[in-house]
């Protein structure tokens, strides 16, 4: 089965799902860690390592695991510095760092979780990073930890049942053309925005290091778990309609500003936009990757991560209800989940042209 | 009578007394203004305003004045570069704008207060301005908005009744020797500190401006308008101490960390410094020159600035009577404050060396 970790970034966490998750993410950055530290070895080059070094974070949400990534990157920096250079990064270095989200994320939270001891200054950047946000050639590597599949919005029709491209479930996972069609349209103008915003931002040479999900080629959302998870969440608001919990059209006029997209479809993104090579598009393989499939350990999961979102359009009563039914559906259904085909956890490393 | 104005800057205004100040601030900006537009016209080197501009607010708070500061200055480098020129600033600069305040400083509401139609990018640089908040050589033009004369904690020995530096008035108005000296001492280390982490995150020939008031040579605390309030709140405080409403000990163990220097000895720790040259140290004339000499204006204005800082000491209730209090005794002494000496509403230059 394959594993999902973006539901544990995108938000609405609760202290009594969040340690749930926390040990199984610590290993999938750890394996992240990796494969970035060989990307930045290989990749970065060594000249762009000099007296200031910025490393600016997109959708770094209020922490902690912003902190834990972008010290990785600098732990990788320095030691390529050390390795090649046999100087002390400390000695020459000045590194910063720059957390950029949304206006209305929670900055004070952020900055007064700081690490102590941290060897970087600090910055808070704050706007949408499908626009620009910082000067022109501001930093030297920017990360974006599971946020490349949002959308600046939720494309036209969508939530409109009259509509031939209206999305029917939660997540697009049935394959209505119209409904994938718009997404991918909507992602692809959204994501080529966000790539020429980041190519302005960066240095020349410099990288972008996006770790994310998307599907493996050929196989549909609806054949992933997380897929078939994103369906019984649909399918426990519609119980919950037509027990006249909620009225149904509450249900037909819900969805999420978020694509899942084929490599394929993201490669071809990159392409078109022009602005970067890619570098690597690899597999994270970690020695966790069977997610504990667990009925329990799923509901939390997902709740986790689209609670925040579903309580805002249905109320977080009939969203706590929904997630007992889909603990439910995922126990009567166990064996749809264990024979789902894998996703895959992606780095994707992008060298400024 | 002098004008004081960084007491509404400090902090603590409420929205009843905030109004009252508000257009009398606006002369003073006004002023300022013109002051800073004569600095930035003679003093900025045209080759600091190239593609990339940074402005630095230290001690912003969470707006709305540094908005109208920083805007100021922005409006200033360009018609600097407009008329030398003759190009349009905007085909060819972007202007960044790094809010500094501490790290418990209100940022959430500082971003999302943001002006719409601003043309700079923003960032927050949470820490103390005491030390690095920045890389080196990060911005061109740093301002100090009325927080100038912050020390970085109360010195020893100045709450404490047995100490000889034990300041027996709110303000070291009574000018106890050992109380001046003790708080000189701290200002001068602090200001050092300042200095020396602004020299750093300077670019060459870049410059601060700095805001603030200070005593005239010769001038003490005492004889100005700002010190004879600054005695009727003590002398408030003391009241409610002999009518037992809080304990003696808690108005003896009262002080604020603060410093109004005379302008010789703010010369003198930029001189010892070393880091920068004094290019301006001027008056601020302002049309609105003369504060509005209302006992209930000056009370309300006081407790706007210092408000915060004394309930946070005394409780909120018992800073609300002192200052009815001192609206009192500001009535009853009233040709004591409209005899004071005038204080001085300063612009300092500093261009690094």
């Amino acid at each position: 089965m394959s594993t999902t970790p973006e539901w544990i970034m995108i938000g609405g966490e609760g202290p009594e799902s969040y340690n749930q998750h926390s040990s199984y993410q610590r290993a999938l950055l750890e394996a992240a860690k990796e494969k970035m530290n060989e990307a930045i070895s290989a990749k970065l080059s060594l000249d762009l390592i000099s007296d200031r070094f910025s490393v600016a974070d997109f959708g770094c949400a209020s922490g902690p695991n912003t902190f834990v990534a972008v010290q990785n990157i600098i732990d990788a920096v320095e030691d390529k510095y050390r390795k090649e250079t046999g100087q002390n990064p400390a000695d020459n270095i000045e590194f910063q760092v720059l957390f950029n989200d949304f206006t209305t994320n929670d900055f004070n939270t952020l900055f007064q979780s700081l690490p102590q001891g941290r060897r970087y200054y600090s910055a808070g950047v704050p706007g949408s990073f499908f626009e620009r946000v910082l000067p022109k050639q501001s930093f030297h590597i920017g990360v974006i930890n599971y946020a490349f599949h949002f959308t600046s919005k939720i494309p036209k029709g969508i939530t409109d049942r009259d509509s031939p491209s209206w999305n029917r479930d939660m997540h697009c996972t049935g394959f209505n053309e119209a409904v994938k069609k718009a997404y991918l349209d909507q992602y692809s103008a959204d994501t080529k925005e966000l790539l020429d915003a980041r190519a302005e931002e960066l240095v020349p040479e410099g990288l972008m290091l996006i770790f994310g999900s998307c599907l493996r080629d050929g196989v549909k959302m609806s054949e992933t778990s997380k897929g078939i998870v994103m369906d019984f969440i649909g399918d426990s608001f519609n119980d919950l309609a037509q027990q006249g919990v909620i009225e149904q059209d509450k249900v037909d006029s819900f969805s999420t500003p978020l694509y899942i997209a084929e490599e394929g479809e993201i490669r071809q993104i990159i392409k078109e936009n022009g602005k970067f090579t890619i570098e690597a598009f690899e597999d994270i393989i970690h020695p966790n990757s069977e997610f504990p499939l667990d009925p329990k350990i799923l509901a939390i999961s997902f709740r986790a991560s689209y609670g925040a979102f579903l309580a805002a359009h249905f109320g977080a009563d009939v969203m706590r209800k929904a997630f007992e039914l889909v603990e439910v559906k995922a126990r009567e259904q166990f064996t749809r989940l264990k024979n789902a085909k894998p996703g895959m956890q992606y780095l994707i490393v992008l060298r400024k042209n």
